[in-house]
């Protein structure tokens, strides 16, 4: 018995996504978010993390997007539909593995400071914000426009030579990048003369119907 | 061939511990951090994103720590001593696959952001001081001190039940926790009243002969 936790508008879609994509029968809750950055009430009395996504398999909470990932790929895609075999001379697997830990480890933390300081310049007093901004744009030269522009350009030239991120298949692991690329679009979109891959990719990726059939059930994700 | 290319003081410590570990053959280059947080261009000659660890495996770079730790579990640990075999009813996998990507996608970030306002509380002119520490007094009470405390309780819970991160036997993800656990630890001493399973752990970690075989090749971990 699978029951999912998701909240509005997070990294819990990809699983709802995955769900629909394995054609699996499994309950769905929405949370809801509240105003601060930390998880609701109803999310940490099922996990004390309170992060979202949660999948509760008979009962037992699981966490962690891409360790649900993982666990339903073991169990349920025993025929290698949506992820490669392990093997450490297949490029294939090589390349999911690679994404699947650069989408959390690398891409996200980068976006998620910038969104940060973002949210403390915007909620400044106007006496303040002269201060505040002049951090920001220290922390913007000095760390985050490098970083971000490296592993989107590292996304980009990667899709000039692969369909899907682990190589000419889709895979679970597209559905891991997806909210790291969607957020990041949707603050600030992609120039297509830059980005025409991603962009490409990002279009291939939201005409599946599991995607569609995951909208309806969860919500289309809000940046 | 396997050539390392390790950053001082950084998670690429990781990997010439899981070297050593392995017993393997592998040449070693330390390279020296800048005083910016953006990498030495020594490294981003190496690979785009320039951040280490790089392992350079015939020539071919491979980046992120936990898909090198993968790379490396699947090629030479053949026979499962430092890694489970993927098996989604086995509570030792699941251990296993939750804290390899815990480490980096929930632990780490709120860190990292940690270290950031500290670093601009410090070097903040002192009459712009009360302004951005009451930024960061007001990101801890929003969401740092909470977040980090959950992440912290729930390794010393599981420590509680469990020998090892994975289960009652040392694996790769002990390595892929150390370095957050080594990094809070150094930063903030833990209570050994509140963290005394985290606190043995780390200690009979440190204590194995690859450990001290790692330090002596790639330098003692100073955060």
């Amino acid at each position: 018995m699978l029951h999912l936790h998701h909240l509005q508008n997070s990294r819990s879609f990809r699983i709802v996504w995955l769900l629909e994509e394995l054609g699996l029968d499994y309950q769905l809750t929405t949370h809801e978010r509240n105003a601060s950055f930390l998880a609701p009430k109803s999310l940490t009395e099922k996990s004390p993390m309170g992060k979202a996504p949660i999948l509760e398999v008979d009962g037992k909470p699981m966490m962690e997007s891409a360790h649900i990932m993982d666990y339903l790929m073991a169990k349920y895609d025993t025929e290698y539909r949506l992820h490669p075999k392990t093997n450490a001379d297949d490029p294939t697997w090589l390349n999911y593995d690679f994404w699947l830990h650069f989408a959390e480890s690398s891409a996200m933390p980068p976006l998620l400071i910038r969104m940060i300081f973002n949210k403390i310049v915007e909620r400044s007093p106007f006496f303040v914000k002269p201060i505040t901004k002049g951090i920001q744009t220290q922390i913007e030269t000095s760390y985050l426009n490098q970083t971000i522009a490296s592993s989107f350009h590292l996304m980009e030239s990667h899709l000039q030579d692969n369909q899907w991120f682990a190589g000419k298949d889709f895979s679970a692991v597209d559905i891991q990048m997806h909210f790291v690329v969607a957020a990041a679009h949707a603050r600030s979109p992609f120039n297509p003369s830059q980005y025409a891959n991603l962009l490409n990719w990002l279009h291939r990726l939201e005409s599946r119907p599991a995607f569609e059939q995951a909208v309806k059930r969860g919500g289309r994700l809000q940046f």
